[in-house]
């Protein structure tokens, strides 16, 4: 077709970093705009090859794209695999069909098995904008996904990735509904799960929202972007890994839709449920212990809401072949001393080697948390499984085994330390009866963390601790003296981040 | 505060149309990113003096962005009233307080007075995302919109805008529920109801999806875009007039919307009823007449829609003063012969000047809708308002008022005409029986409407009607051979657009 020849375009790469949302540029009078009628926002499909994109195009006015030229962001030179100077041809995108069945469960229509399937391979191949993956998790928000449906998606959402295989049973795994800052026992579980002759192969992901995720933290400590063959060599090697997840592709439709969930600050628990179970059948579990942290300032915030996560978790797991258990603990404050991903390596290192100073709410929180999974894989009888995880760590044995495994993922290393420092002190005697486990991860962030590893805060006092007035409460740690000062800032705006309570006189 | 100013930034204008959204883009290695802990696709703060600005922000790994410097799109830019090298702020934003109610809608509570004017308020103060109005729409599609709701919706609407106040009653206005190609009888139906010394301030649009909106085609008979006062002096002297809405900022909240509905293709009856009647309160109607034609390929496709959405639109009018009335018409093919904004011209031009040629469908139907109006009005007992309107057409009257306006808006000229012209032939003999209304607005605009405002498509034959194979069934028009080139290729690809059924034999 001699006229669809004129369509073609050359790539320059603009070197914009807009996520996984491709974004293309076209100059206002391109002769591309004018014959296609593609108005600023147009929806527009990219074609190199074999490879499609859908983009969402800017209009552009001034002299910095020529005629001829189309200017792409990073994700749409990627997933085209698209070099500057290369030809590409621009056309009107098929509309997405699988937006119908989007728009029958808005009206009111149950999505079907085939329905689902569609909405996550469009999502998958990049077909839906933001504005119709909002619509999607909006109609799919509260509880309008029913036990069937969620299974349906979470199936869709296991096929669109890569799913592990290992000749091992039984499988472990577990996970965390986050929310507490510091909460960072899964190294810990690892090694203690690993030691008893179990296999564990985790994968993790790093922080989105959070000061710190397990695969930042573990990254101060050995090596995590590893690809699934040496993943599977360090599992076979040493029973347990802990990994960063992405490199290994599972799930991969999860993050793209959280990531539009979290700007909505929606909480649909089906949606949850599919994430979470999908991450864990891609990863080949068979037995997976979830932890619900209950809590004010925690995601999940009272026990009738964790009650019906755990129903839908233990359920939709049951019909997909998953044995799931939840661990339903307390998510009133942080967890450990150091939040951060240096600063959380830390605590993992003291609880690990058995220091006098180990952060007592972690070691309880993880052997609870070892001892379960111990107990799901028959390794120790009901109500026992606590005592062999002690044993495991008091014995040395978890800490060598977290050797193994972080010299086996490329070298274990210790974490690094930020250069400077800032206590923030109570300012009045009395007793810690409240903290905001938000504002906390909040300094943290705005501290430099995860960017800067060393960066974060190191708690001086616990949940229900006595304080004195000139005693820190915490003390920042910062990579660079700006971020020290702009968290210092932030935490002078929230005193309410703790609450301290008068002594009774 | 000292620390603040460092978040100072350098304005770059990039010449980048988003439309209303605005976006601004910044160095990966930005003291602000770091500081603020922005990342690609984060909603940031822009202060300049008095005005805020919430933007997208995409994050630059080139070298077209300085360190210290922000890029902004022209939305930005406009809406701060920023120039190139000015200073502004960027700040995270806070949290957008009503979008709490619109979880609150999509998990099933009602949406209060209060609620709904916060949230109008937010949207015409920019501070949703796309993503968070997807989600709002969403919440309120279908029949989720109970008529108080709806009520609450328009009046908020209209308070965001400019509202008009004529001293003069009844105040007549009229809209159709899109979707027919050609069907362009305002600017008679205004002349004809002026003609009778009515007052009939007519505010129109110009396309978003279609070829040709009523502003594009009153545009090539008389300037459209007039300010308040020069629409407020026309219709003093002549009673109505035929502008564009925009220039009067009438409920402008409604564009916002419309813009994410439409890329969602969710059919509303809620937020149509509110967009509607926001409008028409906005210009200071009393009486309006609604045109809701039914068809397969229209925008309303069946009769019981067509009354639910008459009910909606009658019951939510009277409750905010309105008195609504809904003309229910055939929707199933175009009307007149042309479409495209001068062509459709051309045919206002015929009905008007009482040409043999002029297309008996569009007069049929301006008379209808006018005859209508002029019941409502008083001026005309019932079923004798089409009698009034016809002869008022047949007197020369309604040309002569027609003129009039148009020269009152700026002069009255003839409609451009296009150089390039192909006819599509029948190709077999038979009758029309079916014409789709949405490939046949497609071939008009990938011609070169309303963009090009020659441009477009002349019908060479009408439902029911017999064609010989060699009969033109359309012939395309366009300003440009590409344009017509683009358009022919669609219309030899899209041979459905016409249903000729073969004579019986």
């Amino acid at each position: 077709m001699p006229i669809r020849s004129v369509l073609e375009l050359r790539v320059r790469r603009l070197g914009i970093d807009t996520h996984q949302q491709p974004v293309a540029f076209m100059p206002r009078d391109c002769h591309v705009c004018r014959s296609e009628g593609f108005s600023a926002l147009s929806r527009i499909e990219l074609v190199k090859g074999t490879r499609r994109v859908i983009a969402t195009l800017m209009v552009v006015d001034g002299r910095w794209i020529a005629g001829g030229e189309v200017g792409l962001s990073e994700s749409a030179c990627r997933l085209l695999g698209a070099q500057e100077g290369e030809s590409v041809a621009v056309r009107h995108p098929a509309p997405v069909e699988s937006m119908s069945a989007v728009r029958g469960k808005i009206y009111g229509s149950a999505l079907s098995r085939e329905a689902l399937t569609a909405i996550v391979n469009d999502i998958d191949a990049g077909r839906f904008s933001d504005v119709e993956l909002a619509a999607f998790l909006t109609g799919c928000t509260g509880n309008q996904l029913s036990l069937t449906e969620i299974r349906y998606l979470t199936e869709a959402m296991v096929e669109t990735g890569e799913r592990l295989h290992w000749d091992r049973s039984p499988v472990l795994d577990k996970h965390c509904v986050g929310g507490l800052p510091g909460n960072r026992t899964t190294p810990i579980v690892v090694a203690i799960v690993a030691a008893n002759g179990l296999c564990i192969p985790k994968t993790s992901s790093r922080a989105i929202t959070s000061p710190a995720g397990t695969a930042d933290t573990m990254e101060t400590l050995a090596p995590v972007a590893l690809d699934l063959p040496a993943m599977r060599k360090v599992v076979e090697q040493e029973n347990g890994c802990v990994v960063w997840g992405a490199a290994v592709q599972l799930s991969p439709t999860d993050d793209v839709m959280i990531r539009v969930e979290r700007a909505l600050d929606l909480d649909s628990q089906g949606q949850l449920v599919a994430s979470v179970l999908s991450k864990k059948l891609a990863a080949g579990a068979s037995h997976v212990l979830i932890d619900i942290p209950v809590g004010a300032t925690a995601k999940v915030r009272d026990l009738p809401a964790a009650i019906k996560l755990q129903t839908l978790l233990v359920e939709v797991g049951g019909r997909l072949g998953l044995n799931v258990k939840v661990h339903v603990s307390n998510g009133d404050g942080p967890v450990g001393r150091g939040i951060g991903p240096a600063l959380e390596a830390c605590d993992v290192l003291a609880v690990l080697r058995g220091d006098a100073q180990a952060p007592p709410d972690l070691r309880e929180r993880t052997l609870d948390l070892a001892g379960l999974l111990l107990e799901m894989a028959g390794k120790a009888p009901t109500d026992s499984g606590y005592a062999l995880a002690a044993t495991t760590l008091a014995s040395g044995s978890a800490w060598r085994k977290f050797q193994a495994i972080a010299n086996a993922q490329g070298g274990l290393r210790e974490p690094p330390q930020a250069r400077y420092r800032h206590p923030v002190l109570a300012g009045r005697e009395g007793r810690v009866c409240r903290i905001d486990n938000r504002v906390l991860s909040r300094i943290g962030k705005l501290a430099g963390a995860p960017a800067a590893p060393a960066a974060g805060l190191v708690l001086g006092t616990a949940l229900g601790e006595r304080v004195e007035a000139d005693q820190p409460l915490y003390t920042v740690h910062a990579e660079s003296p700006g971020e020290l000062a702009y968290a210092l800032e932030y935490a002078q705006q929230h005193p309410e981040l703790f609450f301290i309570e008068e002594d009774a006189p």
